[in-house]
């Protein structure tokens, strides 16, 4: 069968709009009007779904102007009191797997019962080369047409840490605004699966069938993480080779350990752009979540994760008062290069900068 | 056949003698005189190969005194040209696995060859409970008697961070004092593993015959770091059984992607307790030598470990600072059981922690 999806392997994502602001020029020209929206304004608004609104509130979140990180902040945190109640579904998978057509066919099966659907993502390369493989133009053709789907992609500036925080911090907005279905993308080739598995409520891998070529992508590590694997293209010719796949995957599952959960996770076939056997996908993550809820690992897993992300954000905040310090921002580079040359030690190069940054806070280490 | 090792899972190991601080009753009492060493005094004396200096140094890096920690560093400058030439081996295992008894008899095949070792340690469990599980008494038994090999429990203060330092320290001047063969040991039940990975050449994983039970011990994750994996208790009625597992592991490890090396892992049967075909074992890591070093790997790898170990280095002191603060050491029991009873948010729980820290060191965040 022919699947159109791999002509145009990295489609853009719809951006649904937020605040731009406008170049400015010349600094000394009067500055367009907009409209100056409170923190209330924002909090009423996104309390009655208004998703204008709730683009705008992220596009806050994803700044880095200290006043508009202030007042997200603010926002985020009268939005709490309604959040918490959504199902968190994290989707992984290497490009080529088929994932924005998995995840518009998911997407049309979870709006189909009569739920909002917000699709996020996180990607690091998108800070790096400034081109985010989960794109910026028009991908999930069928959910972006839709009213009750806000899909949004991933913020692009600064490390992982910032990136998943404010991810995170959007989850928080989503679900406030009545979103109960969040998906949170992800590619399997980086770090940022550890973050969006620290986030999400099942973590879902996105494999093809065949072993050798289109399994080189994903990262070590990823597969063990996965509460379930789903192998994509089980259609046509390709059905006995996914089944195939599939039963490679459930032998390899049983060598590895519990899970945490308790849960066992399961293999299952389905085709993404037929749309076939999404049903069963989504049973085995009701299931799930059936499962986690009955034995208490759903709320645990989740109170673990609000203390692993304090831990988190205080620590990017050490790190960035560090790595954004302009004296180390001047010598770093240069060290970093020494030790690549073998020029300094890892001990004494560390030392140096730390001498450094503690020597202006005060020298008290 | 029976395995003495099941006996008593948890001996001890052989401790080398270090420096001691004697215990102070009264503050005000004149101190025992110890003699007093210099820099050079430890320097020269690791160079020459005294192992009784040797264990003397690892003793101040240990130690939790300012003033022997920066006479350790010291020690440490000025023994690192004399570094880098050995070989270091991870090795890893669950409790039961027999990783004792395995040490021992890998440790005796490669003091035959005429190498010098050091079995270095990190078990982070032995800060938490104050008993490490690999052990302070007498453990590889045969070993412990040779005067070529050099054996080191794991450093008990501090978070795994600071153990990993310790250890990484440690390898320091036991290649200085001419080991040219260090074991670095763990449990495979924790996050060790990762620290493990990336100070060693080869990773290697210990694991027993059989599915289920056996394995439940072992951390999701770490099968996929391993460069080898060796399947212990391979004698008498268990070959069978162990060859299944070999075969097993090696149709798993089919469907794991490629390592970053180009090497593909490889899975060995042996006994430790009957010392049957160690010399296989040791003909893999060999090989494995010769192939990245043939690629360029080896150098490529411990370059990248240099440079992850001074961020590593920055972000334990930053982290250090940041919670033996005193007034954050006051304030996050509480935070931390606020969060897990779902009273604050992460988002403002480590605001406030924040807050306080940086208001202290001048408030520049």
């Amino acid at each position: 069968m022919h699947h159109p999806e791999n002509d145009e392997q990295y489609k853009g994502l719809k951006v649904n709009e937020g605040v731009t602001d406008a170049p400015i020029v010349n600094p000394y020209m009067q500055r367009r009007k907009r409209p100056v929206y409170t923190v209330d304004d924002y909090v009423s608004a996104i309390l009655k779904g208004d998703v204008t609104m709730l683009s705008r509130a992220v596009t806050l979140i994803e700044s880095s102007r200290p006043e508009h990180h202030a007042m997200a902040q603010e926002v985020i945190e009268k939005c709490l009191p309604y959040t918490g109640n959504s199902v968190r579904i994290g989707i992984t998978g290497v490009p080529g797997a088929g994932k924005s057509t998995s995840i518009d066919a998911f997407g049309m099966h979870v709006l189909n019962q009569g739920r909002k659907l917000a699709v996020l993502a996180i990607d690091p390369s998108s800070e790096r080369t400034k081109g985010s493989i989960l794109g910026d133009k028009t991908r999930m053709e069928t959910l972006s047409r839709e009213k009750n789907a806000f899909i949004r992609p991933s913020p692009s500036a600064g490390s992982l840490g910032g990136v998943a925080r404010k991810t995170r911090e959007t989850i928080v907005l989503c679900e406030a605004a009545g979103f109960d279905t969040i998906f949170v993308e992800t590619v399997g080739v980086g770090q940022s699966e550890t973050a969006v598995h620290s986030m999400v409520d099942f973590f879902l891998l996105i494999q093809l069938a065949g072993t050798g070529d289109e399994l080189q992508g994903i990262k070590r590590g990823i597969m063990e993480m996965a509460d379930g694997i789903v192998i994509n293209k089980a259609d046509g010719d390709n059905i006995d080779k996914a089944n195939l796949a599939a039963s490679h995957f459930r032998n390899a599952l049983h060598l590895f350990p519990p899970t945490e959960s308790g849960w066992f996770p399961k293999v299952i076939t389905y085709s993404g752009y037929y749309a076939l056997n999404i049903d069963k996908v989504w049973e085995m993550i009701d299931e799930y979540l059936d499962y986690v809820k009955g034995n208490g690992y759903f709320h645990h897993k989740r109170q673990q994760q609000a203390k692993y992300w304090m831990y988190e954000s205080i620590n990017e905040a050490l790190t960035n008062s560090f790595y954004n310090n302009p004296k180390i921002r001047a010598l770093l580079p240069r060290i970093e290069a020494d030790i690549l040359e073998d020029r300094i030690s890892s001990f004494m190069a560390s030392a140096k900068l730390l001498d450094l940054y503690f020597a202006e806070k005060g020298g008290d280490q």
